[in-house]
């Protein structure tokens, strides 16, 4: 693909449907992009893609590099980053970021949007989870067992995607982000009530991605019996 | 792109909200398939393509073939058509295709399908429009004022999709197809409601389609500027 178009596989409304048994091999959703972030198989932690290196956090907060040949992701989003827009700002918060993003992309607000943010920062809220206690257990139950940290004085990088409004189903409509500390040890899913704060400047990095590639699981008996019906207050509720 | 990936261009809840005065070339969209459907700058007629010619839908039933280098399209949908199933059979309506098609693709309903039928009908109901009657004007406004052929005893193609329930707002949801006739001079947009029968056994082809291929609008004001929000009942009410 080229850069900065966004790859997807399945869609965010099937881990809703609790359809994480089975994927695709990570490294096929990185030669696609290199820069995203997504989930395990049985939603067991968060995946977040740096440079090309796909992350699982744990529910303990721990990361690990995963080997993407013998990886499988149920659900991601990646992208061949290259920014068009960069800042050196102070941020406070998910508001802050809206609102710079915003500045930046006045007229973006029915496309999607790339970030990654690289620097340090005086607080994060993130969380990770541990995964389904059975096949099919939906995201909502997942994610009303995850486990929360807050890391202090912390350097690092976040990446992901603001979806617009009318990708509600496919993706998480808004921002969505998940964080890897500089030393790639530890991270999480950016919980969007509480956020982060910078710690004066960060570099901030920016796309509009205006090209769209949805692959479905195929074979996949999970995934062809689910109903994905829309359930958006269920994955408002899971970005919280 | 590969055979049976479905490629659009723009977005169904865009001619919903009436961005309509801009688009892509249709030598663009026919890169990407040489089967499917759309519509014209400004919501003028349905576009059928078949064979990977394109074809103009006029408000009074007849056809033209458009010059692609020329000609522009604000919606579009096609593929690189190779079907994975094909029968010999009779079908009353669209109530008869969409069994036909459940017992040929009986785990598709999470997936796109690609669907070709050419034979002779008794009859076809099909409408067509004649466009906006000023910028922004909005779809259902605009097929207040559709005309409506009834084509008897016709011999012709009909080429669209059936989309999953989560493409609402995206596409249509369910069944989309538009009719030419064999010598391609007449045709329009099959209503749901009144649909079509055939003449004894039609030549019905089809394929799942599982990768979506989304190019969004840019450099477009009308397109960024749109709320488009989602608006299933008017889309529902569009297709009848």
């Amino acid at each position: 693909m080229a850069f900065n178009e966004l790859y997807q596989y399945s869609l965010i409304s099937a881990l809703m449907d609790g359809v994480a048994s089975h994927g695709t091999p990570i490294a096929r959703v990185l030669e696609h992009g290199d820069l995203g972030l997504g989930t395990f198989r049985c939603m067991d932690g968060e995946m977040i893609v740096v440079d090309g290196e796909a992350y699982q956090i744990k529910a303990d907060g721990s990361a690990v590099h995963v080997d993407p040949e013998t990886t499988v992701t149920p659900f991601a989003a990646v992208t061949r980053f290259r920014a068009t827009a960069t800042r050196k700002a102070a941020v406070s918060g998910m508001a802050g970021l809206e609102e710079l993003l915003n500045s930046i992309f006045p007229k973006s607000r029915n496309h999607f949007l790339a970030v990654r943010m690289d620097g340090a920062f005086k607080k994060i809220n993130s969380r990770s989870v541990a995964g389904q206690l059975k096949p099919r257990e939906g995201m909502v139950d997942v994610c009303s067992r995850q486990t929360i940290k807050t890391f202090e004085a912390v350097k690092g990088t976040i990446a992901g995607f603001r979806c617009p409004a009318y990708a509600m189903g496919l993706n998480v409509v808004g921002d969505h982000f998940h964080f890897i500390t500089e030393d790639r040890q530890r991270g999480g899913h950016i919980l969007l009530a509480s956020g982060f704060e910078t710690d004066g400047d960060v570099e901030i990095e920016a796309a509009q991605l205006s090209k769209f590639y949805l692959e479905l699981p195929t074979e996949d008996d999970e995934f062809d019996s689910a109903t994905l019906k829309l359930q958006a207050q269920g994955i408002k509720k899971v970005m919280e």
